[in-house]
């Protein structure tokens, strides 16, 4: 595809956190012309510096879209974003793509996916990787599936927001599915690296020297590596919340029972995040469960203090 | 020090398994004089391949030697090896250096290391990491706490067995404790990734492409990486065992017990490896555990088949 044609293509990206931001600003760099829309009057605040114009409601955004990109919550805010009054499908034109980026359990993706088809226009199942500031970057990792008309159309606008993307085949659900076995892996591996860390501090050692050793021994973890620096620094703004992990744990939790698939690992996690949510800590780093051990054992770590009352969303 | 002394330099290592067996093939090539014993004779009898000679008991073996290596399977191996008839303890000169390399709850150390030093030897709590490919290439991690006096003496050894070397200060039980850490998130990952992997089999995914997107997405874990590919071989000969981390966090259920300190995630994995041990599967390559899931859930893996009866102990 020449720059001029690009040039040409529109995208608008509905839902512009830290996630969704990073991706229209990335698209805005290359040359899409972008439009985007939050229903957070602060989200659309931040809109002008990336290069993306606002749109007043997620229909006016769509309207001459070739290419929308979903990057809501979950597949709920997904569903009412595509299908509620002033939504997504009815304003959008026949054969545009809708790209679907919340993670949700696969067989949410794939009733979309149906409706959205069923609709005329084209579904990506197109999960994302990486944080927000590989999403700024341009540099997510992106789990696709869904029909090659649909990956061809998306495929310019999806190279620049990632730098790796994953081609997981036709069927829409499956990329969705690959990425709840990410988050799987990935939430289990912050609750124990945080159960690690605050042992090891309860047995005397010194942190900063656990987390070099184990960062290159075979108990190392990326989450491990990536979010325990959070803990040493007493740092627990939150690059990614808690919540995020009572919410992509819980989907396991419910896919566990629907497929009877045991996830006794999965499962384990999941309490340690709503143990660490129901202390007030759910929209904190996700290393806050760190916290939660430190303030059961009586143990003290860096700058941490474990004093944000029950309903203080910070 | 220079190669001539190095020669003079004789190092007893006691316990041949795949990390002893390697550990004194490296001593040996590093031109230390090399006398090894083990008290089954199948592990002597490859001794020869690696240019160490045998000896007929530990205290043989240990009759000369400036330096011990210990490289049992637990603190109470490592205890009978030291004080039992026919020990080390005695065999072994005043001022020799006991470098301890089994994996032991740091309380264990501590009380070895006052026994070891009340008879007049140095004693170093110098538990290993790595794997037999690196124990026979002198490439393992390393992790060392003790006096100074033991430290610089061990020094030249250790170099020869280990490709990185930490110093973890002065007081024997620290590096014990560092290694227990790094064990509690090892053990925690392969029962997650087992977990994961056959619950990716269940939904239905190709579980070749599911190991290469988490291999670098940030779900990975250096277990992860390591042992999935042997479900995707159905190659389930031990390179570790089931039962070593039955052991292992089995005495970080005791030292939870002991410090009080609740470890849910590390609880949760013993009970997946207890599983799969009383299966059948204990002297098997650890990711055996992915064999439980899939007998459990009904999912076939690749050339896996859970055909091992309880009393056949391969």
């Amino acid at each position: 595809m020449t720059g001029e044609q690009r040039t040409a293509t529109k995208v608008a990206v509905i839902g512009l956190g830290a996630m969704g931001s990073g991706m229209a600003a990335s698209l805005a760099r290359a040359a899409f012309s972008v439009r985007g829309f939050d229903r957070r009057p602060e989200a659309m605040a931040r809109l002008e510096e990336g290069g993306v114009t606002g749109a007043a409601s997620a229909a006016e955004a769509c309207a001459q879209a070739d290419i929308v990109v979903l990057v809501v919550v979950n597949a709920d805010q997904t569903e009412a974003a595509l299908f509620g009054d002033d939504g997504v499908l009815g304003a959008t034109k026949r054969g545009a793509v809708i790209v679907s980026s919340a993670t949700m359990a696969p067989e949410r993706a794939r009733a979309l996916a149906t409706a959205v088809e069923g609709a005329g226009r084209l579904y990506l199942d197109a999960p994302i990787s990486g944080g927000a500031a590989r999403a700024a970057q341009g540099a997510l990792t992106i789990l696709v599936s869904g029909s090659r008309q649909a990956q061809s159309l998306a495929a310019p606008a999806l190279d620049a927001m990632g730098a790796k993307i994953y081609d997981l085949g036709e069927e829409a659900g499956v990329a969705a599915a690959f990425k709840m076995v990410n988050q799987l892996l990935a939430g289990v591996h912050i609750a124990v690296a945080c159960e690690a860390i605050v042992f090891a501090k309860k047995l005397g050692l010194d942190i900063a020297k656990v987390i070099e050793v184990v960062s290159s021994s075979a108990g190392n973890s990326w989450m491990f590596e990536n979010r325990m620096p959070h803990v040493l620094e007493g740092d627990y703004r939150p690059r990614s919340a808690v919540n995020i992990f009572t919410k992509d744990l819980g989907i396991i939790a419910d896919m566990s029972r629907s497929e009877k698939f045991p996830t006794p690992m999965a499962s384990q996690a999941l309490q340690m995040f709503l143990m660490t949510a129901a202390q007030g800590m759910g929209e904190e780093d996700d290393a806050s469960v760190a916290r939660l051990y430190a303030d059961i054992a009586g143990v003290e770590l860096p700058a941490a203090k474990l004093q944000v009352p029950a309903d203080d969303k910070r």
